[in-house]
């Protein structure tokens, strides 16, 4: 049986990512077969992925923003699983600048599955009487509007929305990325938009 | 013809509480015929009050209160007809005071127009199955549930609930009366409440 020294749980971190303590524990329980350590750790980490999305979200906090002059004003809820989260700077931060990108981008769903479906019927068939659209073969015609109705939903829905301060990632993905470093799944649950007169 | 002096346009003003010109107008319109006068300042008294429901109300603001520990949020959106009293600090105190009721008693619509008919008729079903009201004659049910969805209504409808800091009114009288401070209409146009996890 190979020795678990610090080389191989160094190789071991290397190739997986994992810490320490997880990769010695690996290799004590596979008797210091590195494969088999791997494949360990690969469960594990899937293991964990699984309990942080299917763990219930009902902490978290309902914030406002208000932009100057009242004329525009947003309240959004985002839950997180634990109300130690829900109180730290980093979340609070993540739910404020939520609460600017609707008020910027003004969305008018969280999701896909929460929009209106009568409304996206209604875009789909908007452009299927698209000049352009309507002379084509049914095919074509199928995926020209699939196209424009997936764009049109990167402007509506929040989650698909590129974030408005650093349009290198989307809202969804800006979202994750907080979940990752909290360890715990964060859900923005609903949110109401305000425009005066509107 | 009786002379329009300052005697009886004081009595003109002590039984109508009109202003000493409107008084005075009237008066000499009227030929100084006191009950003429009075009829007249009646009339045009309910034409400006119609003047001012009529107006548009499209200015006004959008307000938002956080609950401390953020677990309850609400948006409002609060008409006027100017953007002059819109920025006044009398018209935003009141929708604050709106923005604290509403966190305060969780209504679920501005007025009984706005409440769904659906959940108002699932209200009066309630009723009707509850074991005091079954053995009832028809016309005393009617009367019965009647009597009862109109005291659930002054709960869930903002407009007919109590005002928490004034018990003796209602949020509809304290938004009138702000209404004839400001000489403007006043309209709660909508409100969200959000608390967390519900």
């Amino acid at each position: 049986m190979p020795e678990v020294n610090a080389t191989i749980i160094k190789q071991l971190r290397d190739v997986t990512g994992a810490g320490v303590m997880d990769c010695r524990k690996a290799l004590e329980e596979t008797s210091g077969d590195f494969d088999k350590a791997k494949a360990v750790i690969a469960k594990r980490g899937l293991e964990r992925a699984d309990k942080l999305s299917s763990r219930e979200a009902a902490e978290g906090i309902v914030e406002s923003y208000i932009h100057p002059g009242g004329r525009v004003g947003v309240l959004v809820e985002v839950n997180c699983a634990t109300d130690f989260v829900a109180q730290t700077q980093a979340f609070r931060d993540l739910v404020h600048e939520l609460a600017l990108q609707i008020a910027a981008l003004g969305p008018v769903a969280v999701d896909v599955e929460s929009l209106d479906q009568a409304w996206l019927e209604g875009e789909r068939e908007k452009e299927r009487a698209e000049s352009d659209v309507a002379g084509k073969p049914k095919d074509i015609q199928d995926k020209m509007i699939e196209g424009r109705v997936q764009k049109r939903l990167q402007e509506v829905v929040l989650m698909k929305q590129t974030y408005v301060k650093d349009p290198g990632k989307t809202v969804e993905e800006l979202v994750k990325e907080m979940s990752g470093k909290v360890g715990e799944p964060i859900k923005v649950r609903r949110f109401a938009r305000f425009e005066l007169g509107k």
